[in-house]
Order: structure tokens, then C-alpha cells, then sequence
């Protein structure tokens, strides 16, 4: 592909003036319809060593409010960002709604050159395709705008430009080894990217190969790439997208109603002696995957009044708390708001060795988000999709993933609203809302089956936790954790 | 102070059993009120190896819903950390308003270590505790409780639970070559503890002594303590707290109304002229500082439709795009309102070798959260000494400060705001609040005089950028910041 790439043809000096002219002055109008329509741009820069990355980001914002866009780098992964997840530090610097965000190499330059530097076997090397593939397309589904341009110089070129920067002493330490590696090992290394061009060209996020030997001609190539497709994004914007089909393994499970409430209880007595046995339990099991580095990702949704909250507590009483976070979900902020959905869940992720547990989670957008209009129909029929592949990414990761929905029934939860409302210590916890999704129970027991029948992948299957005796519900939660712990310990 | 340390009397088994229960109760009682008044609790576990802080703040979580706290722990800086001012990272985790944040180990430990490990001088650690007591009391003047508790056990007993730890290979991990060199030199490191509280015990944010030998005891003494100091703070809540009297050196200024905008202007020739050269020089530079790991702040406030848009952008553009940043600043999220009001700059600073832009500031305290009554008139006239104090933080962390205030007279900002109004491209710059500012004008004024003169520190001095003609203005702001940058350079 590199050595064939067709490149467009370089107009005449003269011509590539106006026409550049012309093009920064048709981004600088852009800009201010993209804050309108609030779409997002993603502006990748990959490209050989010393093609003229920075020096291209610098010309293309020249065009930009500075208020309006963001410009990041990526080196080697620090300690810190190994512990997270592949996708983890990419997701966290997606843009807001109506910005762009520059990327100064990303994704691609990990992965190539974890391949090129034999750190990345075929088999890894395939995962990691699969989880930019998803990545990307999670975010063009969503309205974001990703733009991935491939500087392209030739062998000779690099050499020259290589020598021409050692000359100097003030421009010697910006050649590293990689770039003196790449230019020796040329034609391997550019095997290895028309490879990754190959499996990451799509039709939403494709591949642009910039002749790059120029700085003026490779600004025009990308000024008309870039506002050619803000252009088209912004006719889209109001679009649909396909719904992609799932394709992750899903366990048979059964629908809330046909769960037996019945004899799910236990004795004051039964309720200590286990509760002890398994805190210990737990404990012990809790310094064994800090020291093991496996993170943990504990995700509690039910109804209202269930005893969330009361059962999270008896799963944190035995954690070391240095290990652990709990983290209360309630409706979006501004800034959370103008991002993909997964955004603040992808920014709150466990550390390996950690443990997060999630008061409410990512699911609320097939639940509360469907059901209160907060998105589109097209946005959470495919968010059924983008949460497997979420939670993929995280078991791929090494995460353990343990969801439960704690169950109760309509009287059950009559009896406990009542008793807040009539308690002044509880009055807090019950408010108008609380009343007004009571109503629609039955919508709500509508998508929450849905939701646990298409999200109930094997590798992060649901819970239930029969929850009208919290005690029993405890219990069980408890059981669950250290069962799910043990066979990763 | 460790040595003749008066401890609490240890009650009966019986009576401390009663107490603690007592206690327990009290504080998840208090933990509602806390939310309720919306009152930020740092709770700060400082102690010898092994006195067990990790194991302490578990027990007193359990009495805490796990949605209303969050735990720290800090270790030796990583190399990230390393590239910002010493403050940054306990800033960046205080807690929300009605939220406990426990720390397990902070600033003390960190600065008491350099002094033991000889990496702190002096005159160094001078600094450090003055920058520790503005710290506290910039946190207690804007309403958190700050409880700072040593856990202290003998040397024989240090060396009793070491000991016990290294037995088993289950344990053994837990034991520091730093709690090793504590124990062996007991006494030289009480020492270093003792002056260090001497040192930073203050009315507002004392030390809590623990006899920690027993856990249960040790329990108790915390939870007291903790649940007295907030029951204190509630009672407090809406008092205001004495402010400050500025302690830095001021420069003169002059009034706006004083300050010429007659003849400040350039022909379009001399602008480019000027703006060539001067851009080339701080491309230059930027390189420079980048090199030498120096963090730059730049700081934009003015009148609406002064020009602070495009005078940024004259900067930017001369900038690499990977080494800077601009900060636009809106009205605070709620996540951002819930904290200290400097919070969201102190986790927006630039690392070493950055560009910081911030298009507004944290100046915004004492000027539109003053006059719009957003925060109380205690705040806002506390405000300037903790801006001079957080600028000090930021100078004596090695960066350079710039702060331009955009000056453009009445009749040119109505000028601005009709021509903004007819032209339909620039019509989403002028909002229905930017003409209720314009008839607050003559109250700005004296709010940005009085700002000026309180916070025009010699350290971090004001520059006015006359601005009718928006030429003169950028052309002066680019001067400026060459001029500023070559004398660290």
C-alpha cells in the first residue's frame, strides 16, 4: 500500500497557494459550525519518524480558536498507564462535543512498534486490532469525527532529514534511537504499517497516506481531508447508524418475573455466622489480588430501594480501603455530557490490583436514558453492543467483571418508600423522582429484561440478588465476589 | 512532643467498648449532616511504619456510606509527579463538598522523609512548611474540616510488630526498607517528627496524637476527635473566619481609569513587522524552556470583547503545539463547586517545560463571583491573599507568571458588541450576559482596581494590554512574554 499509494497530484505552486488559502479559511468557518452542531473531531497524526508530525499539527490549528482544541502526545506507557487497560489512556483524551483534540501518534505507533520490537506476538497483535477497530467505530457511531492521516516520506527523505538534525545541537536530541532503527529497518517497518493499514481501514475511520515531503502540500492534503469530512459529518449528524449485531457469547437467563422472590431469607443467626465467614474470606482474598495485580470491577444496578447501598457496604466492611473505590453514579455532568457515553466509566476504571465498585453504572443509558428520551432510540440500541465490547476490552484487560441486579417487587419497594418517607433519618433518601420511575415499573422491568438478556455475556454475566430480605441479598453478593475472585486467584 | 506526649486515659474494657459503639453511631449520624451542610472532611493518617493506618481508617470507614468517602495513599512521587509544584497532587485530591477524603500518609510523610533521607535542606524544608500551613488554612478559611492524626507507638513496639510481619512470607512484603532505617534510628526520626509538628500545629488544623498500641483504643481516640472537630464545623459552618492580611511584596500600579489608551496603536506595517519577529523568537524559546523543564502560566482577564481571543491566538501560534495548552474558563461545574474554588486551576497547571493559557482565571472570585454574589463577601476578600499564596506555590515551583488584564474603554466595547450583534458570524459571541456585565461596568471597575492593586505581587505582576487597537495590544502581550521568558532563559 505505501509503496502504491496513490497520491493525489501536486498542483502548481500558484494553485496550491489559493486553493490552501481557500482551505484555512473554509476550517476557520467550520469551527464555529461544529461548536453548533457539536460534533467532535479526533485528529489523528501518525507517520515515520521526523515526517513532520508536530510541525503539521502547529500549521493545521493555526486555523482554530485555541479555545477550541486540544493537543496531546503520546510516548512509551508509564508504569502508571500500564496498569490500565490498552484502550484506557485513548478513551480518556477523546474530545468534547464541538472541539478537536490533535494526537501527536497514538494507537497505531503502539501497536507497530510493539510488533516491529517483537513485544507483541500475533495472537496480541490481533487483540489489539479488534479493540481499535471497536474503539473507532464506537466513536464515529457516536457522532464523532475521526480523522487518521499516515505522514509518508521515503527512505532517502527520512535519512536527510535524520543527518540534518543531528548537525545541529539544538535539534540533536529530537532524533531517538526508534527514528535511526526505522530508517535502517525501512522497508520492514513499512511492512508492518501497510499491515495495520489494511486491518484498521474502515469506512467510517479510514486511512489517509499524506505525501509529506512537502510541509505546504502535505497541509493542503490534509486541510481538504479534514474539512471535507466535518463537512459530511455535519450532514450526517442527525443520521442513524447500524445497529451491529452481537457477536460476543451470551448465557440463557431468565426474565425478572420469572425469578421466585419466595424463601430467598435467613435468620439473624445464619446472616452473622456467614456474613463473618465470608468478610474473611473476602479480606484475604482481597490482599491476594492486590498483590496478583488483577483489577476488579464490581457494577451494582436494581430498583429503587432494593439495598444497593447496604450491600455495597458489606462487600467494602472487609477491603482494605487503599484498595478500593466506590464510585456513586447520578445523571452526567456538562463535561461528561459532551462525550461518548462511556467516557466517565472509561476515566474511573480500577488500577490492576484495585477495586471499583459502581453505585449505578454504564447501563443506565439502556435504562433511564431510553426511558426518559435522555438519547436517541438509534443511541441505545447500539448501546447494547458498545457495553459487550466495553466490558470485553475490560476482561481482556485481566479485569474480573461481576454484575448484579438486585431484585425486588413492586410491593416491597411500596413498603420501603413509605417507611423513608415516614422515618425523618431516611427522608433523604427518597425524593420526587423516586416516585415519579415507580410509575413506570413496568416499562423499566421491560428494559431491564432486554437489558440483561443482551448483556449477559459469558464473560461478565449478570446477577440477580433476590434482595425482599436484604440479609439474603448480602449474602449471596458476598458469595458471588469471593467465588468469582477465587477462580482468578 | 512524641516523649511527654499527655494521652487521653485509656477507660476500662467495658467503658471503651460502650464509648466506641457510642462513637460509631455518632459519626454515620453526623456523616448525613455533613452532606446536608455540605461540609469537605480531609482526614490525614500520618504515623510510624507498622503503627497501623491502613488498618485504622478501615475501621472508621465502616461507620461512613461508601458512596460519601474516598481513600488515598500516597507513595514516592513518580516522575509525572516530579514535573509539578509540591502541592499539586494534594491538592488535586481534596474532597467534595459533604464528602470525607482519607489520606493515608501526605505531605507530612513526604516532607519528614526528605529531611531524614537528607534530600531536603533547610531553607527547603522552610518552604515546605510554609507552603503546608497556607495549604491547611486556605482549606479550613473555605470551610473544611482538616483533622490531622500521628499514630504513634515505641520504638520496642515498632520493632515487636516488624518483626512479626517478617515472619511470614504472607506479610513480609508489608515491611519497607524505610520502616527498617525508622526503627533502627528511633529517636533522630521522633526528632524530625517533632519539629515538624512544632512546626505546623495550628489553631485551625492541629495534631492529634494517637496512642496507637491498641487498636481499639487507638479507634476511639480517632473517632472522638473526628466527631467533636465536625460537630464543631457544623456549628461553624456559616461563620466567617478572619482574613489574612497580604504578606507578599505589592508593586505599584496604576488605576484603570488612570491608564492612557491614546496613541497605543500600530499601522498594519508595523504590526506584521513586529508580530514576525516576535513570534520567531518565542518559537525559540518555547523550544528552550521546553529543554530546560520550566513551567509557564499565562493569564488572560478583560473586558468582554477586549480581544483576548485573538490576542491568545497571536501566541499560539508561535507555540509547538505538543507543549501548551489554553485553558478556556466557564462558570464552575458542580464537581468544580463542590471543591476549594482554586481546585479546578491547581489540577489544570502546566508540567515542566508547558504552556498553561487561561482565558479567564481563578480572578474570577473576586470579580464576577463577587458582584454576582456568588460566593460570600468573606470569600471573595479572603480570595486575594489565597490567590497571591497560590501564585507564590506556582513561582516558587519554578514557573513564570504572566498576567495580562485587556483594556479597551466603554464606548470601543459598545462598539464591539453592535458590531458583533449585525454580523451573523459573529453573532454567537455576544450574549444577553455580556450586556447585563456591560451595565456593571462602573462596578467591574472598582472590583479589577481593587483586584489589581491586592494581587499585583512582584513575583507574579499584572501587565495591561491596551487594547482599542487590537495590534498594539497583541503585539505588546508577545513582548511581554518574550521578555518574561528570556530572564529565566
Amino acid at each position: 500500500m505505501l509503496e502504491n499509494v496513490q497520491y493525489l497530484i501536486r498542483p502548481e505552486k500558484e494553485e496550491e497557494k489559493t486553493r490552501l488559502k481557500a482551505e484555512q479559511e473554509k476550517l476557520a468557518a467550520l469551527q464555529m459550525k461544529l461548536k453548533e452542531h457539536k460534533v467532535p473531531v479526533l485528529v489523528l497524526f501518525e507517520g515515520w519518524g521526523s515526517a513532520g508530525k508536530g510541525t503539521l499539527i502547529g500549521e493545521v490549528i493555526h486555523n482554530i480558536d485555541p479555545r477550541f482544541f486540544k493537543v496531546a502526545t503520546f510516548t512509551t506507557r508509564t508504569e502508571e498507564e500500564k496498569r490500565y487497560p490498552f484502550l484506557h489512556r485513548y478513551f480518556a483524551t477523546i474530545p468534547e462535543a464541538g472541539k478537536f483534540r490533535f494526537l501527536d501518534s497514538g494507537w497505531m505507533d503502539e501497536v507497530t512498534k510493539g510488533v516491529i520490537e517483537k513485544e507483541l506476538d500475533e495472537a496480541e497483535y490481533k487483540k489489539r486490532i479488534e479493540s481499535i477497530r471497536r474503539f473507532e467505530r464506537s466513536l464515529t457511531d457516536n457522532g464523532y469525527v475521526v480523522l487518521k492521516f499516515f505522514l509518508h516520506i521515503s527512505e532517502k527523505e527520512q535519512k536527510k532529514r535524520l543527518d540534518g538534525l543531528e548537525e545541529s545541537k539544538d535539534t540533536k536530541w529530537r532524533v531517538g534511537k526508534f527514528d535511526r532503527y526505522q530508517n535502517k529497518h525501512y522497508d520492514e517497518c513499512a511492512a508492518v504499517y501497510e499491515k495495520y493499514f489494511e486491518d484498521t481501514i474502515t469506512p467510517t475511520a479510514p486511512w489517509y497516506i499524506i505525501d509529506a515531503k512537502s510541509r505546504k502540500w502535505a497541509e493542503l492534503q490534509i486541510l481538504e481531508t479534514m474539512n471535507q469530512a466535518i463537512e459530511t459529518a455535519l450532514q450526517n449528524a442527525s443520521l442513524s447508524v447500524p445497529i451491529p449485531q452481537n457477536s460476543f457469547p451470551l448465557a440463557k437467563c431468565e426474565k425478572l418475573a420469572d425469578i421466585s422472590l419466595k424463601d430467598k431469607s435467613l435468620t439473624e443467626e445464619e446472616y452473622r455466622e456467614k456474613l463473618q465467614s465470608l468478610q474473611a474470606e473476602l479480606k484475604e482474598l482481597h490482599n491476594r489480588l492486590y498483590k496478583k495485580r488483577i483489577p476488579v470491577i464490581i457494577a451494582y444496578e436494581g430498583w429503587d430501594a432494593a439495598g444497593k447501598g447496604g450491600n455495597i457496604k458489606r462487600i467494602t466492611e472487609s477491603l482494605d480501603p487503599r484498595g478500593f473505590e466506590v464510585h456513586p453514579i447520578a445523571s452526567p455532568e456538562p463535561h461528561e455530557k459532551a462525550r461518548h457515553f462511556l467516557w466517565r466509566f472509561w476515566t474511573r476504571l480500577p488500577k490492576t490490583g484495585h477495586i471499583a465498585i459502581f453505585d449505578r453504572t454504564w447501563y443506565g443509558r439502556v435504562m433511564v436514558e431510553r426511558l426518559e428520551g435522555f438519547c436517541s432510540e438509534n443511541d441505545w440500541k447500539r448501546a447494547y453492543n458498545e457495553i459487550n465490547e466495553f466490558e470485553k476490552e475490560l476482561h481482556d484487560g485481566g479485569a474480573v467483571i461481576i454484575k448484579f441486579w438486585v431484585q425486588i417487587d413492586k410491593d416491597t419497594q411500596l413498603e420501603r418508600f413509605t417507611e423513608r418517607q415516614n422515618t425523618p433519618e431516611k427522608q433523604w433518601k427518597i425524593t420526587d423522582e423516586d416516585w415519579r420511575n415507580r410509575e413506570k415499573w413496568d416499562q423499566y422491568e421491560e428494559a431491564v429484561n432486554e437489558m440483561i438478556a443482551k448483556t449477559n455475556t459469558v464473560y461478565a454475566p449478570w446477577h440477580i440478588l433476590e434482595s425482599v430480605d436484604k440479609k439474603y441479598a448480602r449474602i449471596k453478593a458476598l458469595q458471588i465476589v469471593v467465588e468469582e475472585l477465587k477462580k482468578v486467584l
